[in-house]
């Protein structure tokens, strides 16, 4: 399996990394809500477009690989800074923000708090029932992880109960059973309308990880 | 129903439009992908940093409302411009283009060819599980529309076969049967591995717009 990267980053290293790229993903998160709101004329959208010509110049004058993967350190901490839901160097990501611990059912689990802007619109004025979709695998797919069940998506189902309105957005979830290399997870977005839209995923542990010599001394995370 | 916005736009006027603000969102799908590859210095990083913060500020000067919606002109034709698959004035949409037509199982249904670079990234190299979840809900959605059986999503299943790689990636689907106000829509996404994903969803005709007079006179589009 490519694209796990063990690197050799210190704490201080990561940091400046994250110091360095982070506000110009988050400047580009600002840019994707502003491009989409804009009533500007052509010619002060041209001014515009210049700029984000220069930057990109700038960026690309020096690149690492096609995509981020994800690299850990020597602790095994990880970094998927590329992550289309979670990833600190992607204006794509949210990003969410994912804790562990104990759910207001009483479930151990896993949950976010996350603000949606206009660019996760479907339906006018509510999130995109495929951004709720992205959303709730990374979350899923994270109570696999925590529970120390880590895998890939093997189904996942949703079901929508009301429009989820753009804004401020909760995530939950946690491990519901574990059959084998299966792992049963369920879990919900809510806004203060309530539930909006309930989920259910299997997380199936890859057969090179099962078969991996020492799978407990590793670091796995599919995200 | 807020949001869906019928305009009186002329074709000349959506055409400046796209002229104007579709190049601006483009350059930020590419400063999107360059941001996560990008190992420039921090002094560089700060430069491009701040063209973002310029472009920020010229497109931010003079706004529309809080999303875009879905407007419509006045022989219906849908511009969901901010959506987030399809919308061309949205940076984290692809943008996928839907086409309509016969599709090579023989069905009647829609499709889409799309590339997918480093911000839709799950697993190192791979596209996101919840991506896919994200593109297949749409294409689905606009399957159900296609067949004048257009409805907000009710349930959504997915099944991943394997990994999606990142790059050239095809989406299909469609009308799999009918049961009064719920369409049955099947589809999956593929690349030269072959099907990747499958999916199937449930659209369900809104209870406001079974109830409208005229059901069959105005544009019904739930993107």
């Amino acid at each position: 399996m490519t694209g796990y990267i063990l690197d050799e980053s210190t704490p201080e290293e990561i940091q400046a990394e994250r110091d360095t790229y982070g506000p110009v993903a988050q400047a580009l998160r600002d840019l994707a809500a502003a491009t989409i709101r804009t009533a500007v004329d052509p010619e002060v959208a041209g001014r515009a477009l210049e700029h984000l010509q220069e930057a990109h110049a700038l960026l690309a004058s020096e690149v690492g690989g096609a995509s981020y993967g994800v690299k850990f350190d020597a602790e095994g901490n990880s970094r998927p800074w590329g992550n289309a839901v979670v990833g600190v160097r992607n204006a794509v990501a949210v990003p969410v923000e994912v804790e562990t611990g104990t759910l207001p059912s009483g479930h151990d689990g896993v949950w976010a708090e996350f603000e949606l802007g206009p660019q996760y619109e479907g339906p006018p004025t509510l999130v995109h029932g495929g951004v709720s979709a992205l959303i709730l695998d990374q979350v899923l797919g994270e109570a696999a992880a925590a529970a120390g069940k880590p895998g890939m998506t093997g189904t996942l189902t949703m079901r929508y109960r009301q429009g989820t309105k753009l804004g401020k957005v909760r995530g939950e979830a946690h491990v519901d059973r574990v059959e084998g290399y299966k792992t049963f997870v369920v879990g919900h977005l809510e806004t203060d309308d309530g539930v909006t839209v309930e989920a259910e995923g299997v997380f199936i542990l890859p057969r090179w990880a099962r078969e991996a010599p020492e799978p407990d001394s590793k670091p796995l995370r599919f995200d």
